[in-house]
């Protein structure tokens, strides 16, 4: 990262001693840590917290400032507003620890990041329903199957889907206690799935908070590529947290939270207003569109 | 800091590769930042923070966790709690910011951490005059002169001061709106102070919330070695901020925030009730100790 480092003195020897010091008197504290795993975590990240002040030369101005970013994105924080993983999605270490934790495994669906829009307790729709609940949007007929890694179907495998209105909102931020856009269902005996959400749209991550103000003046755009989150769970297979993107979408090469990852890009093919949907049903005279995903799950452990 | 991982296998090269684009693909959105000085400090973050989950293998569960540490951080967080600070200062990161920012400079006092219990605005005492405003604890006479790294005295130079009461709380713990045991005063013509204030007592730093939490998963204590807090500023010299530690404190090589130096340990020299204090006040036949502190300031920019 030395390329853009502005232009200082080299830190003499004996300065350069004298902060190590300290780095080694902070390591050693957790020398009594009875955990092993969180010495290990604690260690590394004293190791690089201190490396990170002493390369960048960090002045107490702008600690102090660091500090009151911390305490701007806590206060912001509540229920229904993360600020926190925002900050850890737009620095991408929501993405670094997605790469980690999932290794390549054969064709398995790649992962990608989570977002601070998912909630428990999403409402179930059978086959062929509908998760808009009322969210404004186009209908979007979503269908694949999922596999295991030997292309056996997995039947029975709980399929939590969520997403942004046409407007780029999720329900959360609707400011009542709507639940919209969001749902679960189980693929069938044969692995299929099925169902109606909305044609993804691109909207902006909440900016207008610390992380917002962070991506303005570092001149990052807050704007996510459209994409409509997955997440597929079953017995003895890894829990795969997904997005599709939709190919076209001008931000697929700057999408704010680093998410996109070509195998995910599907082509939503729009239908004209008069186009038969696949179940009969009737649209009321708007235009639609449909994507296949096909998914492949991991084993567990891998 | 390889002694304390755990035993893994090695990360394949494969894999090792697709982590690490996952971090040049965040350091290179930093490129359109206008700003060099916070381009480089946010490649140099991202660097270390994408780093620390490669380095760990950070799960996806132990991310929540960090997520919700610092959540539960923010939210302990308001005007007269500082939980990032706290943070901050038990992870030495604020030791190493001081060690950073205050390079040795001929004799000039060393500096230390700041902590969270500065307030602006204390009251002004006159030289000689008493800053417990009711704090409860053994008077201390604290005398010392200003100088600069030539020996002259610095005039006028603004000496802020601030404690722990006897029982361990400044005034911002209170839960009032008292101000207690802090106060400024400015050097004399010759460089000369002296004051009233308490004897130092060690204490816990606050330890109900996550930081205290941290501290107890790790092992550590959360207690500070007994002090007394110092900010002195002149013009043309670089502003110290220090305290001075009690000679024999049992704390001293294990003070929960790495706030001690060697040079800042001082003979905190207890007097019997029927000593005559130096300004002949009547304490009432309380005991009573005197310490000397000569501080020394750096030059501005130094």
């Amino acid at each position: 990262m030395n390329d853009t480092r502005t232009d200082r003195e080299p830190v003499p020897a004996e300065q350069r001693e004298r902060e190590e010091q300290v780095t080694r008197q902070v390591l050693a504290s957790f020398d009594g840590c009875a955990d092993p795993r969180l010495r290990e975590i604690m260690r590394s990240l004293v190791g690089h917290l201190h490396a990170f002040v002493r390369d960048v030369r960090l002045t107490e101005d702008e600690w102090a400032k660091g500090i009151e970013f911390l305490t701007r994105t806590g206060h912001l924080t509540d229920d229904r507003r993360q600020e926190f993983i925002l900050l850890s999605d737009v620095l991408g270490a929501s993405m670094q620890t997605v790469a980690v934790n999932n290794a390549a495994y054969g064709d398995a669906t790649e992962a990608t990041v989570f977002g601070p829009f998912f909630v428990e307790d999403s409402p179930e729709i059978a086959q062929g329903g509908d998760l808009a609940f009322g969210a404004a949007g186009e209908p979007c007929w979503v269908e694949g199957t999922v596999t295991d890694d030997a292309g056996e179907p997995v039947a029975g495998a709980r399929i939590e889907v969520w997403e942004a209105d046409e407007d780029g909102f999720y329900d959360t931020q609707y400011g009542d206690d709507r639940t919209a856009a969001r749902a679960h269902l189980f693929s069938d005996s044969e692995g299929r799935y099925r169902f109606w959400g909305l044609t993804p749209t691109p909207y902006p991550i909440p900016h207008d908070g610390p992380v917002g103000g962070l991506l303005a003046a570092t001149g990052r755009s807050p704007m996510r590529a459209s994409h409509l989150h997955f997440m597929v769970s079953a017995p003895a297979r890894r829990t795969l947290v997904t997005h599709i993107f939709v190919r076209g979408d001008e931000l697929l090469d700057r999408d704010s939270v680093f998410g996109v990852k070509e195998s995910l890009v599907k082509d939503f093919v729009a239908q004209p207003p008069d186009a038969p949907t696949p179940d009969g049903r009737d649209l009321g005279g708007r235009s639609w569109s449909r994507v296949r995903f096909d998914i492949v799950l991991a084993p567990d452990g891998t």
